[in-house]
């Protein structure tokens, strides 16, 4: 790669998810030379991908050219790159558009759906970490009603109108939401020809409640509001098997299905050269200290959903989700800039700032340190909170605009098959 | 196709597009059965795909969901289908999805890029007529600069950051436009390593101006607008073939470039068993008489850019643009009712409403009936139009903001790529 060195130590950075754009700001003007490679040229805002799935955003709103959020940072170097491995010993990157030396490396990879080893759910199932999947299952989704127009099978109409999401985490539980918001606005208007009565929303959860990371009211609560809306949910229930047509459990219930959305897990997206059985703890993930470096390499640090901080408080490092990584990007920030002037490190303490989850209009629950509510204020909140961490003021007017139309016309306009439904897209792994 | 027979004739469209969706209004609540039929489940308004090209708009914008045009008329069946062939002796339309029978049927297939039957071309170089298309052009455009930095070679650098375009009616030009501003405005902050003085922008035309549709006092100004902005353009020049790195020509200039764009002209999407050769006129449009019947079928009909009606004022057909597709639409739509009730129809008198083309940044021509004008104000003329003839209020509302966005802010946000640049995407051939 013919990237200059400067005078100035280069620090490379995986990933342009939350954690390595929140340590990338703070690097800036500072006297390094970042580099930061990514597959994508945007940011993706994750926690909206469900309303890209099902019509409500466009994708665009939700995505953020990342040499825009680099372009007054005179000393960062973007690269649209694939990361193949790293030679650790060497303190080289090797990408598919070349090597690179590093001074530090920070590996803010992110993380991937994991279906646990069941390669035949991989392959029938739709996963949703990323915006190319996001639209697959947009157009896999309508292309389902388009294709139950066209049988006389009752029993092959009826598995394209099930949807069956396995994981009741806030993905899970939102996109079921939404789904159930489009069976009763959307489709009696635009399948008249079908009865959409019969279709059906079944959300499966592993165990007990959902939403199982928040607190006892908020899974309660959710539980009531989705029951509402019509959803099915199934607990204590674990799927064994899905072949893209039936769907088996260890309870022997069997659903019949055309869509079934896989949000039961995810893993951190290793990297070949930093998959040493001892660098790695549950899910895939690297372990790091306090200062999220990496055991055993001075130089190498790891942030955001791929780091396991291993605490007396979070024995499982901390949740996968966008506080800790921003935290953890920002604290890195300060710490790469103490290194380089021979101060002590600051360990990283995570603020957990709450949680909450939308399930649909006027409904969402919302669990804060001294406080928990449920309903439209708590709705409200989520919104406000969506709009706020979105990048960009353009995509807050944006998605601003479309929520305000999508409530007040009950309403999705972006159900588009913009391109057609692709089991076997795989551009870039998405 | 399991359509149930209503006691009505059944009227089926094939298209829906400006002339599809007019004459598919017009329908709406008479006492016919409509079957309209469309590869895409949307309506693409085509004027402004470059904007999408150009990371201007996010597509999702500039579509809308053919089903919910229809969701008020309850006598509209839609169906997502790809039209195999008309046997017109039976009164049947062969689909991927089945066979179905019409009473009256209505061609409104729209246009196609039209390479004069150069195959080279076509498959080297870019069409710019649908949402995929214009897609896969951005993410060509983007990836281009992308590779450009990873080449040391001065020679295939400036070749990925040439841009040809071929054909300057106003789809070229205001391509053209575009691109200019982004050399102006965006590529020096996303590529600071690049020396973007480098990036050249082409627009090749046959004849001896530009937009040769439009008024001289149009094509001279525009011209002129595109040199200021820094275009280059190459009149009373046709290339003559593109091998995907060197564009050749008949002035034996010659053009190395990884990008070529081709709106050099259109033809009509023709249907097997429409297309006898005395059926025919000009740019493969289907003849019609000025009820827009074909000729020896007084049961079907060709409306919109696959339609030629040769009149004396109109010796090639009327302008294959949205204006004559919508008129010829709301006309067919009441003669149709006419024709149900005994009466006589009405013949198409084209009312040329004008036409104009945007250049940048407050720089717009517009010829209308009995003015034109140019700069500033014609720029806003142009802005209102199009937002006016958007369907939909959201679509309005989000295109609206991107533009007071787009012009506050001197940027393009939706600068992403969605889906890596395919080269043979060819998913229901665009």
């Amino acid at each position: 790669m013919n990237i200059p060195k400067s005078n100035f130590p280069r620090i490379i950075i995986i990933g342009g998810g939350f954690a390595g754009i929140a340590l990338a700001k703070k690097l800036s003007k500072k006297e390094v030379q970042v580099v930061l490679l990514d597959k994508h040229n945007y940011h993706t805002f994750q926690p909206l991908l469900y309303q890209v799935s099902t019509g409500g955003l466009e994708p665009d709103s939700i995505a953020y050219p990342i040499r825009k959020v680099l372009k007054d940072f005179p000393n960062f170097i973007f690269r649209l790159a694939i990361v193949d491995e790293i030679l650790t010993s060497k303190n080289i990157v090797k990408t598919n558009i070349g090597d690179l030396e590093f001074d530090y490396l920070v590996v803010a990879t992110g993380s991937e759906t994991n279906y646990y080893g069941n390669k035949e759910i991989e392959i029938n199932s739709m996963a949703m970490k990323t915006i190319p999947q996001s639209l697959n299952l947009r157009s896999l989704i309508l292309e389902n009603f388009e294709q139950a127009l066209l049988t006389d099978q009752y029993h092959e109409r009826d598995a394209l109108m099930n949807f069956v999401i396995v994981g009741a985490g806030p993905t899970g539980v939102e996109l079921a939401g939404a789904l159930a918001e489009i069976k009763k606005g959307i489709l009696p208007k635009d399948y008249p020809d079908l009865d959409t009565r019969r279709v059906q929303i079944n959300l499966i959860q592993s165990g007990d409640r959902i939403l199982k990371e928040m607190s006892d009211k908020a899974s309660e609560k959710a539980e009531q509001f989705l029951e509402e809306l019509g959803v099915q949910i199934w607990k204590n229930m674990r799927v064994t098997n899905y072949d893209g047509k039936t769907v088996t459990t260890n309870t022997d219930d069997i659903f019949e299905t055309a869509a079934l959305i896989w949000t039961a897990g995810v893993k951190g997206v290793g990297l070949k050269g930093l998959d040493a059985k001892d660098l790695l703890g549950s899910g895939n993930r690297i372990m790091v200290n306090q200062f999220n470096q990496v055991k055993g390499f001075p130089n190498i640090f790891a942030i955001g959903d791929v780091a396991c901080m291993q605490l007396e408080d979070a024995p499982f490092g901390h949740p996968m989700m966008a506080q800790p990584a921003i935290q953890q990007g920002k604290n890195l920030g300060d710490n790469l800039v103490r290194l380089l002037e021979n101060k002590p490190l600051t360990p990283f303490v995570y603020k957990d700032k709450g949680s909450m989850a939308t399930i649909g209009r006027n409904k969402a629950v919302v669990d804060m340190k001294n406080i928990r509510f449920q309903g439209v204020f708590a709705w409200f909140v989520w919104m406000y909170v969506h709009l706020f961490f979105l990048i960009g003021f353009r995509n807050r007017a944006v998605v601003f605009v479309n929520w305000v139309y999508n409530y007040v016309r009950f309403d999705r306009e972006a159900r588009l098959i913009i391109r057609p439904f692709n089991r076997n897209y795989d551009a870039f792994k998405d």
